[in-house]
């Protein structure tokens, strides 16, 4: 049972339990881990029983995208399907001045045609194990916070790299319940993947920046890929069988994806500081910046095919931002939450063993809170913004620093079982775009000295006296990092070659470098080592009141997700399940064919080869968020019906809450994909493929 | 300068006024009477300058529908276009259950096809002179208010009936501002009319009640009538050329038409009346009704023929209700209306002449509206309800009661000037359907007795210790009242031939009658004589403190509109200012083709004949309410660009105050009109009658 339940049963006390459990459904709500679905549920509300095969089956289809997203393998050839804007960062680093991948879109007609990505690593979920237990044998070793916090981080890197030499597979520590359970994750991790197809960013991202977050809608926000090992396609074990029907109007679907972050089990001290502190500052930055490229922009069309991604991320997250600001600031759901935590403290309160145990840990994250509000400025800002080159040279400085140290005493992310990702993104070939850096850089410098001010040390320290416009133009000009091979030269002559470099980036990186340590240190110290001993009382508290009845918060791990395909109540009206290419068309010629409402060419040649009634996009009570874009939408079959891009924009404040009334997760639909890409774009070998039923002969 | 302008220079004092009236510009607010049209506000915002002929051209060409619509002119020979909403009551009288115009529509191919309407009359605004002077010098010699309200009523009565016999015209007294002017108003009065077209209901009401008072949206709610005088089409001198081009997003508009019922410049203690009293019995009241309705209509086809346009309306006051309570329960909105009421006692008080002579009319309509909330459930409750019998014979009652005394002393309704419209109401051929009837006065009586209960007088009375059904069994089962002829005997018999009618519905209504005269009376006294002094001395106060530059509160008169063809922010996107064709199949595909977004078979079978990318419906800033419906939206050139017949959603807080952000009109495009006319009902000869520039030869 978890707390909202027992929050009805608390105002309801006359019902008795049995009344209860037949009264109203509970809500599709709930990102699940794979190891604790939510099989009652499914039973008592949908009948439906999924088997554990079905369960491992749809786990080892589903492909985390490490540039944030999800994804599916859909072939037995090895094609990987996603979303065109988690895709959009790979285009972007394929692309050049002559051939724009993000916006003209791309079709390999053979594999040899396929191109591959410049650092993007793709990871499977093979098996996870819970370690709590043997992390709480170490930590229970501790003093103080600060050092169950090295403890912890100790022996999670141990327990990374004993798995990671046994296994071979990535293994990763996962902290779920805020600290309630500690497991390693394993992943087969794939880093050989190459372009298949990408329809252009006009229809991906149709509607563009108004349209994003909002439904009906009518994107095609997808991107395939192939994935390889050793130069061949890989033949996964588990794909996902396409359904050129789709799911109908109230069928049960299923999402299998990695939901990147929630709040719904943060403290209302969290909350207040991400309402009060950290969402007010990354607005303003984000308005800043976005603000800065349009103008940088301006400038020709090779500057807006740089900075296009940019702004698209930047409004993307802009917008999910407001959203969730927006649910905080709402009195209604605000205190909804606090209701939640009251009742949770006075279950608590009400036994005195659990009291003792845990009654401290509130008081004690709401104290951190407030170190986290007074430091959160400077650790922000004490750092090199806007540069790719620059967050290279600290990497670079870094690593060599770090590597020599021993494992558990290393900076998070510098850890054995962590170093072949960390390379793997630190010699990525991606092209960097100088004038833009130069740009971007010059801005952040200004912002950061008018947030920390011009007397802040680390502005003295980095300016030296200088205008921002001349340290940037000497750092971005005078840099050889854009060469991966100048990093890998770096790297391999260690400390001594670091200290020998006379390029202005490693100089300024190894000026900044302390700083930046600093901050962490510091939020390390007071932040994180109390909210990671806090939230583990509070995670064990809810355990201990609710039971395990509940779903960990998200961060990005693989999560099991079930809901309805079904319309809702909006804008005094009903949205309908689904939207047609009838619709799109609509919204094409209601705007004037005006961009972000215009379409590629393709679209209006290819019109009538169209079949206008097909479904594009749908819309169901699935409880997603950010990180489960690209993410399959499964029937009970376990096929693919469609393809989450998106949540509406009621589901913003998913971050801390989930209603079934509005929240929808808005997914391209399978026949939409297969219907574009058949008369669209004459792509009838990559049609055969995805809806092959049998291995070809 | 009106208030709100006020408003802002206050909280701005050092801004000078010059300045101030160089700032943004004034929103596209008001609903202008035609001898105060906002010339200057035009001039400034649009740099358009009406000239009087035009304004003449556009006043003439309005049509008002007495049903409780608006519309004009669009041919030389004598066609009304207005909405099939406005029409569906005339529709509904036509119909049998052979032949459901409302659902089925219609086309008359020749003149002779054409089908007069049972009891429709149209009024075209040919005057208006001020008569507030006259009108002041009479009641100023009143002791108390409740003898300034029968002299005010006694001189209103004489003036419209000394117009009607000098102009031959219908003539009414129109108060405006709260009674700050009074007015004579005479209108051409037409009282044959004739259907020429209405499409499928389906289509005109597509979307149902989901889709109504929303945007975007795909209606055709359009019909056309022809006017008849002596037995021939009418040669109007003013009609609208129709725009076959329509306006373009961004274009200037204007709507004619009569707005019903605004609250705009009610006090505070009016708002909380409505709010807290009124609004929420009738909520109540509707949903029973609607419920009850629809009861009615699973017992057959033939039942839901007869209750369909019942359920319309009801549905419709329903949603509109719902929105401007929800305005009303806003915070932001009503403490906007308690600073704007506060403002102006304010200024009020700082003036000790206007306080002396206005400074008491808040106070008295506060507690006037304190008596209000005490009589009105009995004011709604004790009346003949539910059957339209019952009223044809209360209102026979009535009538030949009433035209025995002195004109100025009779009920509002039967003074001389206005007993040929009484009359043509009261003889009116329209169907009755007894089955219906007695189904709705059985639940009327039901619902009266849960809200006054069993022992109300009036209940007691009516009852008299018999059960609802056996009461509506026996009153509509014996009645002859069904029967024109039997009403018109009746009134020709006078008085006497009441006393001797053995009717029982006659006898019903002599028992009612004097409850209904007296809650009538109680009103007048208590609550509409306190109201009419105190709302004429908060008239002066206003336009001694700001003017007349504002506009009155709508009250079903002509009133002149202009704003904007735009879009609007919605839904976390932007909708645009227009619909096309293509949205409707997309709707129609995307719902499943289930009703209510099913369509009529035409629109299946003709789709391929349509151009789908024609505009369909299209939003516009202008500031209209419900009684607008059917008023034609004309660009500066004086021509039909559109066809008003809905506000979307956040207008509903329009009778309290309007937002120019997200108050939206929405309105035909007159190229959809004319493209399904043409394509789909094959009806050239009224295309080209709608489009014909010069004379036929």
């Amino acid at each position: 049972m978890n707390y909202k339940r027992f929050w009805i049963m608390l105002s309801m006390v006359i019902i008795s339990i049995f009344l209860l459990n037949a009264a109203a459904p509970r809500p599709d709500e709930g990102m699940w881990t794979f190891d604790n679905p939510p099989l009652k549920l499914l039973k008592d509300k949908y009948g439906f029983e999924p088997t554990q095969e079905w369960l491992d089956h749809i786990r080892l289809s589903s492909v985390r995208f490490n540039d944030g997203g999800s994804g599916s393998f859909v072939s037995m050839d090895g094609l990987a399907l996603t979303n065109h804007h988690v895709a959009r960062g790979q285009l972007q680093k394929m692309s050049t001045p002559e051939k724009d991948y993000v916006k003209d879109g791309f079709y390999a007609n053979t594999q040899a045609d396929e191109i591959k990505c410049a650092d993007l690593e793709l990871n499977v979920l093979q098996s996870m194990d819970n370690v709590t237990d043997r992390i709480m044998k170490v930590v229970k070793k501790a003093k103080n916070d600060k050092e169950a916090l090295e403890l912890r981080n100790a022996e999670s890197a141990k327990i990374e790299k004993e798995s990671l030499k046994k296994t071979g597979f990535r293994s990763d520590i996962v902290t779920l319940y805020n600290g309630g359970e500690y497991w390693i994750y394993r992943y087969k991790k794939y880093t050989d993947v190459r372009l298949v197809f990408a329809p252009e960013g006009g229809i991906a991202f149709y509607g563009g920046d108004p349209d994003n977050f909002t439904y009906p809608r009518y994107d095609l926000d997808m991107a395939i890929f192939r994935v390889y090992e050793n130069d061949k396609p890989i033949h996964p074990k588990h794909f996902l069988q396409w359904s050129e029907k789709g799911a109908d109007d109230g069928e049960l679907v299923f999402v299998s994806g990695n939901p990147g972050s929630t709040e719904r089990l943060s403290t209302i001290a969290q909350l207040e500081f991400l309402r009060d502190y950290q969402l007010p500052i990354i607005l303003k930055s984000l308005n800043r910046r976005i603000e800065m490229l349009k103008q940088y922009s301006l400038r020709g069309k090779e500057e807006t095919r740089q900075a296009a991604s940019l702004i698209f991320g930047m409004e993307n997250s802009l917008k999910a931002n407001q959203g969730e600001y927006k649910g905080l600031l709402d009195k209604n759901i605000f205190e909804k939450k606090q209701k939640e935590e009251k009742d949770f403290l006075a279950l608590i309160a009400n036994n005195p063993e659990w009291q003792k145990e845990f009654g401290g840990a509130w008081e004690a994250i709401a104290e951190a809170s407030k170190k986290q509000s007074a430091n959160f400025k400077p650790m922000i800002f004490r750092n090199l913004r806007g540069s790719r080159m620059a967050q290279l040279a600290l990497m670079t400085v870094q690593y060599v620093a770090e590597v020599t140290k021993p494992d558990g005493e290393r900076l998070e992310g510098f850890h054995d079982a962590q170093l072949e990702t960390f390379k793997f993104n630190l010699f990525s070939p991606a092209p960097v775009y100088p004038q833009l850096e130069e740009f971007r850089m010059t801005d952040g410098f200004k912002e950061t000295i008018e947030e920390l001010g011009a007397e802040d040390p680390f502005v003295k320290t980095l300016l030296n006296g200088k205008t921002p416009e001349e340290v940037a133009k000497e750092l971005i000009g005078g840099t050889k990092m854009a060469d991966p091979e100048f990093r890998k030269k770096l790297v391999e002559g260690g400390q001594k070659a670091i200290d020998a470099s006379d390029d202005p980036m490693i100089i300024a990186a190894k000026k900044v470098d302390p700083f930046v340590r600093e901050m962490r240190k510091k939020m390390e110290d007071e932040v994180q080592s109390i909210t990671a001993s806090a939230g583990e009382k509070i995670g064990k508290a809810r355990f201990a009141a609710y039971g395990k009845s509940t779903y960990p918060d998200a961060n990005f791990t693989l999560r099991l997700t079930y809901g309805t395909v079904k319309g809702y109540s909006m804008n005094g009206t009903i949205a309908p399940s689904k939207t047609t290419f009838y619709g799109l068309y609509d919204r094409y010629y209601s705007f004037d064919t005006k961009p972000p409402f215009n379409l590629p060419q393709r679209y209006l040649d290819g019109k009538d080869k169209l079949d206008l009634t097909t479904p594009m996009n749908f819309v169901a009570t699935l409880d997603v968020v950010g990180g489960n874009s690209g993410s399959p939408v499964i029937n009970k079959k376990g096929e693919l019906v469609g393809l989450v891009f998106d949540g509406n924009i009621e589901s913003l404040v998913g971050s801390y809450v989930y209603d079934e009334e509005t929240n929808r997760t808005v997914s391209v639909h399978s026949q939409a994909m297969i219907e574009a890409i058949r008369k669209l774009y004459n792509a009838n070998g990559l049609v055969d493929e995805l809806t092959a039923r049998e291995p070809k002969k």
